[in-house]
């Protein structure tokens, strides 16, 4: 799991060094598409030369140029360049990380960068059609709502969980007394968290409370320790750190299991089972078509995917299972983890387990924006869960992008844009009250209500969200994270 | 580890179609040596062109070669080609399997294809060069005989383990009073294991005795999985069955853990943790080079060598060797297994551990002769050791390729040649005497003994080993087997 919720992400920031020799990541990095476009006008640019018998060393410079352009695209797709034949959206990886990201719009969506030139954000519409989920639409909610018997959470009710597979299959089965488990996780690149890491905690404590079913978070502080120039022991120290906050969001430790990668791979025979079984189904064709890796990447990185992909396969966890490999996985997490569950969704049905179904959240925005980046080692770029109160209120009001106007009277007269403040976002996400949000937004759109005003608003509801956290995290002994972290038969029988 | 000591051994035979795809691999495949003497030459003759102002059509086309060339070199070595640095032996894949069989005679030795045109078998002498390594010359052997105070295993005095890497260190420090472990390995692609599969077992158990140290035995059941058309289960079945026959050579259960892979990653956080930090350390090129995989191997194929390294590091086994990190390993292992542990030695100093040192067998030969196949499929190819005294008789007499004359008339004048006589061969891995051997050698040489004479000595030689074989077997119960397989202390103060 990467850190998820950043519109771009942590290990993307802290890596970027180590990104620079991954072909397609980073800044610059040309899409299949781009490069499959200057390939076409560079082929134009050496016939054009040679009609018009141009100087030898100009043609030669123009070809050397095509067959870099050539060599990269290789690189880039894993296939040859064919003029007329642009990359296709169904080739190894039909919709996936770097082979697409941006073939269409200015969108990056992967586990490794989330990038967009939009206020807006991402436009998850065209992400849905890209990747080929579905749109989490009102029948859906609807449904949720009348299977769960609860009102719907307000990260569905706003759209904010906004995409899924398999989703009405998983409601099928629960309908018929087919019970299912959660599965979400974390990589844990530091001690710091912010709100937005809580986002898939907070739905998926949701769901396990309203499902009533089991819950496995795994915590990957191996791919940690491949990615990042970090020790061993600090990455499993994250881990363990990093559990006590997602632990402060209320699960229960009856029906949850956090794990470590480093710890739960030497501790079942039956998790390892399952990564050699991945491992053995999916080829470097495949990884370097879905994560965009390269002959330069070190092999632990190349076979990690299967480690994310083995717990969507409830016989990773014998132990809460029962031996049980036909327990249908939900994996509530962020929308650029999908393609390494795209990847699992492919291998599954080869090695006789069935798809995980997904629940696919947007991006948690920046301060500043969300077309910027958010960054644990920024410590403006988002709310930390240590924050205090009055850094908490000093943040949002320094460097909370607003959609307000310059002047008061300016913006009396021609109201804010919600759409692109981040005072507002936040508020979509964390203030509980629907009605209060809507005259919010109506309000600040025609200017009844101030940015000052609207940032306070936001703040009243960090602060006590923040202090809450702080409270319950402090609960959190050793003891419990030792509970959590331990391998055991849950409270649930099937 | 793959089977070690057939002339072309099981893993060979059963994934030939999966090899026809190795890139380096066949005939004509340069070296890192010749290519970087080509691009030595090519450089050269670039600077001449240039210094003779030569067309500049002709200067282009030599640098065009020139920069295919570095390009070669790269994905061969993995490292940029330097100007007056040629390739090093302790670069990553100096002279290593795939890129280089071949590439200075006809014999192939990879941990997945060893054969030779010769009837006396594979070149061992040039083996030594090609890979780098050391000769087990007699003032070795005598070191080895004054060290351990007894004398040297009749595979010592016969060059059957011929190679070495680093043995005067190990001995250096056994002097010292710094004490070492043992690893060696078995691939289990069956359940049925001929004498060949002895060799280095037979050898380790003597370095054992004599040197009274920890040994630990993998059984790469894993791999097994990945490489081969079986089930996980079966793998690890024959994982188990194989260990009996092991342990029938008469290893001390106080000082030797024997595990299989699936296992003992799911038991052991320490082998997961080294496992990751080797994967960390080694690229996708460099494992292309080293072992020949293609993007279209599975990720798990091209992450197992780690695998096979991990046990090298003595922090791996924090139960045995009470998490001292500095335990010199010895590695004693037929030499198409040495790809993956100059990979090793290549790591170990990046992830702060101690190189592995390594002692090398030659190849076991089949009946047929020592250029041809042993096959675990195929009966007749090998002494079996679920093989009856009649059947034993049956192989030698029917299909040991015998290097006497025609008639007795012409043997008796003639003389019969042992260096290419499979029982005389035979012989020599399992005959004690030396004098006796000696003369065997000599009488049948001069044509005073007779092939069926020679063979009779060599069935009278198998029949009661293999007999007490089976008998030992017999007495390997699985509650032994399990002990032995229990990650545990051994009996043995560092």
């Amino acid at each position: 799991m990467s850190c998820q919720l950043c519109v771009k992400n942590i290990r993307y920031l802290a890596g970027v060094k180590k990104m620079t020799d991954c072909q397609g990541a980073g800044e610059g990095a040309k899409s299949p598409m781009e490069l499959y476009e200057s390939l076409a006008s560079q082929g134009d640019e050496v016939r054009a030369l040679k009609t018009a018998k141009a100087e030898k060393a100009e043609i030669d410079a123009a070809v050397q140029l095509l067959l870099k352009l050539k060599v990269d695209y290789k690189q880039l797709t894993g296939q040859d360049y064919k003029a007329g034949s642009p990359p296709s959206e169904t080739s190894v990886a039909p919709e996936n990380g770097p082979a697409t990201d941006g073939a269409d719009d200015d969108d990056t969506v992967n586990p490794w960068n989330v990038s967009t030139n939009n206020a807006k954000g991402v436009d998850y519409d065209k992400l849905i059609v890209r990747f080929g989920s579905s749109k989490i639409d009102q029948e859906l909610v609807d449904r949720i709502e009348k299977v769960s018997g609860q009102k719907p959470h307000r990260f569905l009710r706003r759209g904010i969980f906004f995409s899924h597979r398999d989703m009405h299959q998983v409601l099928d089965g629960y309908e018929k007394h087919k019970s299912f488990y959660l599965y979400t996780g974390r990589g844990p690149s530091s001690e710091a968290m912010h709100v937005g890491h809580l986002i898939p905690f907070i739905f998926t404590k949701w769901l396990q409370d309203v499902f009533d079913i089991p819950l496995v978070i795994q915590l990957t502080d191996d791919e940690k320790y491949l990615w990042k120039d970090l020790s061993l022991e600090d990455c499993h120290r994250f881990a363990v750190e990093n559990a006590k906050d997602i632990i402060a969001c209320g699960f229960d430790v009856n029906k949850t299991f956090i794990f470590s990668d480093l710890d739960y791979m030497g501790a079942s025979p039956a998790f390892y089972r399952n990564v050699v079984k991945i491992q053995k189904h999916v080829t470097f064709n495949q990884v370097k078509g879905i994560f965009g890796f390269t002959d330069s990447d070190c092999i632990g990185k190349i076979s990690f995917p299967a480690i994310q992909a083995a717990p969507s396969f409830s016989s990773s966890f014998p132990q809460i299972f029962k031996g049980r490999k036909d327990i249908q996985c939900l994996i509530p997490c962020a929308i650029d983890q999908d393609p390494y569950f795209r990847m699992t969704r492919d291998v599954a049905p080869r090695i006789g387990y069935h798809k995980p179904a997904l629940l696919h959240s947007t991006f948690f925005p920046a301060l500043q924006g969300a077309q910027t980046k958010m960054s644990a080692s920024d410590a403006n770029s988002s709310i930390f869960l240590t924050d205090t109160p009055k850094q908490i209120k000093n943040k949002v009001n320094k460097h909370a992008f607003s959609g307000g106007k310059d002047t008061v009277e300016e913006h009396r007269k021609y109201g804010g844009n919600p759409d692109v403040d981040v005072a507002f976002m936040y508020l979509t996400f964390f203030l509980e009250d629907d009605e209060q949000l809507e005259k919010i937004k109506q309000d600040y759109t025609s200017g009844a209500l101030l940015t000052g005003e609207l940032k306070k608003l936001l703040i009243e509801t960090l602060q006590p969200m923040i202090t809450q956290h702080q409270e319950q995290r402090k609960q959190v002994t050793e003891e419990t994270v030792k509970q959590f972290m331990t391998p055991r038969p849950l409270n649930f029988n099937f």
